[in-house]
């Protein structure tokens, strides 16, 4: 048992927001202010930028029953950001300030919640702490719709999202073969270099009605299979569903969205819109007979709590709940990460801790052998790994059927010592 | 009471499809297989379509737990078209191919479930029977997610799409506000003349997340007043969200989005979108700090029967219902309307019948006071119009989390007579 440590605490968000990120913030909320080592409990406005620059709000100062509506509201409700920490060897600066909040503030806990990125972030200030000589637990807490974490069997806030894309893929698939003329429709979502929320756009066609094809940037995109693969189903049967992850790219490395085409509307500009837009250009000059229509969900994907995952909520609570524990119990400089089992057939998840060094600017991406020969399509592994986290209906609250989502005070907190 | 008229019905689908617009088909065919007078109940495939190329459907086939679930299936379930009638004293080749398979089938009803341009050619058809001395009772339905069906309180499958778009917004407003820097959103909403669901996304402000600035087709655009009142509501908070009509048009009449290519869908509709994406190309070089996202919720608004309002879908099977009541006891050349009632304080709907040439190719626009003198936002008597069809929670159900539509066998009829 490590000695016990007294001390404010601060939660922080960060990157792209999720439609269960705040269940994480309420999980550590909860579980900060039950603990009688932690004095204060401090929310970040907009992650670190919020503790450099001391804009700390006080997180007992809110409605408790505004917290509880934090589980299903989407978006990063303390605010969120982008910001890359330098290497404290070449600028210290922001360092220091951070260390200045934390010593104004008496932080002794640090929890930030984010991917990719905010894990490397989180990283830095833990190694930084650690040299500095000023004691402080720091705790990473998962979330990211990309699922592409390193040593955690899945990620807090994909779940909902693949079940968005899932549900919105059965819908397109009926609303686009219901016409008699020739209909190709592509649909582009979220993930710059892994194609897990791509992917689950397969549990679509496993439950009844989904793509016919399926392009992740694991696999190398090229244009003429591309072309000939939808040929072929558009000639077959009169229709294609097509589904890209906006990260697919060529042999050499070249993002396909990036790609020039030289089609313009007719006055010299050129078409405007992503990559869905630009391949479906692409596919209308090489089937001309057909309709194509190129759908980005865009935002929708990744903040659509009234399809929300309750498995997903409930476990981005716990991953929360678990890092403020961990950390009064003596752990620092760990993320909080998943591991499945099976009891009695069921589905299980358990929670363990990594080393950040070892999460920090990895990427998980989905098994080559989930993903078919051709590199258009999804085997059924992948169904197996992701039906599970999906289960549960939302548990969002309405009022007069629209969303109710947590309003808090934010309450700015003043520091207790100068 | 009009005399017995025994023989067979047809149903059909035309149009653009909805999250409830089979709600209707699943009311009409119950009450048809119901009424002692209709001896078959036909679906059309693909509409009218269907009519002339003798493709029915024999709805007696059909497993009732599977038209059980068209309640909450989306999208036309028969299929539907945009096939243009031609006047049948310039070329009534159509019209007698309809009354040969109405022969052939011994089809005495027809029923049309669809929006503007489906009223006409029903009304159409209705005149050519009258006209041909066949006796056939001819009704329609209504369904579009527009809501600019002429003399109806509102229509079918608005509503759902309205909820969808309220809270997609809401959920947008969270994601779009939670970073520290400048941005602006524009989400483009269906709606080629009439702005009732670009309208709906005043819900999403009136439950307390929703857009800042809402422009509807009812009021001419002006390009630097809508410049103007975006640069300041950016000024003033860092964040700006808009939600344009896809019909919006300068004071000429000329949609300020242009069709981009020279298509139109069948009854020379310019085929339109893409119009957020120019508004943002013109909003960043206006505002160039603030990062300008567009989104297109595309086909996604008007198939999203996961969130379907419960009201919607019991009013469009009501629709149905309806119809064919009222054609077994007579009446025939109608639609059927709504007309609202509040009932001890309660939201009523009731339905009425209304002559089809009443109908047909008039549309109802949003009335001009109840959108703000400065035509970019939304009063609240249009929010006290709305909320009462917008209740109740989806009947959608689901397997292992994932929607579960209805799955028709579809067993082609053959005639009855030669």
């Amino acid at each position: 048992m490590s000695k016990e440590l007294k001390g404010a605490c601060i939660i922080g968000q960060s990157g792209g927001p999720t439609a269960v990120i705040n269940a994480s913030v309420l999980g550590a909320v909860k579980a900060a202010l039950n603990a009688p080592q932690i004095t204060r409990v401090y929310g970040a406005a907009h992650g670190i930028r919020g503790v450099l620059d001391q804009q700390l709000y006080d997180m007992g100062m809110e409605d408790p029953a505004e917290l509880e509506l934090l589980k299903f509201t989407p978006s990063s409700a303390l605010g969120t950001c982008r910001y890359k920490m330098k290497n404290p060897d070449e600028d210290p600066s922001d360092y220091e300030k951070l260390l200045e909040t934390f010593r104004r503030f008496d932080v002794r806990y640090f929890f930030y919640n984010g991917g990719n990125d905010s894990m490397d972030t989180c990283n830095k200030i833990s190694k930084f702490m650690q040299k500095s000589g000023y004691e402080c637990r720091v705790m990473g807490i998962p979330k990211t719709i990309d699922n592409d974490l390193f040593g955690t069997d899945h990620c807090p806030g994909f779940a909902s999202a693949a079940k968005y894309i899932a549900t919105s893929c059965m819908e397109v698939q009926h609303d686009a073969s219901c016409y008699d003329t020739g209909m190709i429709t592509i649909i582009e979502v979220m993930g710059r270099n892994a194609g897990w929320l791509t992917a689950a756009s397969a549990l679509a066609t496993y439950a009844g009605a989904g793509p016919d094809l399926i392009y992740l940037p694991e696999v190398d995109f090229d244009m003429e299979s591309f072309l000939s693969d939808v040929e072929k189903r558009y000639n077959a049967t009169g229709k294609c569903l097509v589904v890209v992850s906006e990260g697919i790219h060529d042999a050499n490395g070249e993002f396909i969205s990036k790609a020039t085409t030289n089609n313009n509307d007719g006055f010299g500009h050129a078409q405007l819109g992503g990559l869905a837009n630009k391949l479906a250009e692409v596919v209308r000059s090489r089937v001309p007979s057909a309709k194509v229509r190129a759908i980005e969900p865009s935002l929708l994907q990744r903040c659509a709590t009234h399809l929300a995952s309750t498995t997903d909520a409930t476990e981005a609570y716990l991953a929360g709940k678990t890092a403020v524990q961990a950390a009064v119990s003596g752990d620092t400089d760990k993320m909080v990460a998943f591991e499945r089992d099976t009891v009695y057939g069921q589905y299980v998840c358990n929670t363990k801790l990594l080393p950040l060094e070892n999460v920090a600017n990895f990427e998980k991406k989905v098994p080559r052998e989930w993903i078919n020969a051709a590199g258009n399509g999804i085997e059924r592994p992948f169904i197996d790994y992701v039906l599970p986290l999906i289960q549960g209906e939302t548990g969002m609250k309405t009022v007069e059927a629209l969303p109710r989502f947590a309003r808090l005070r934010k309450v700015l907190a003043k520091p207790v010592c100068e």
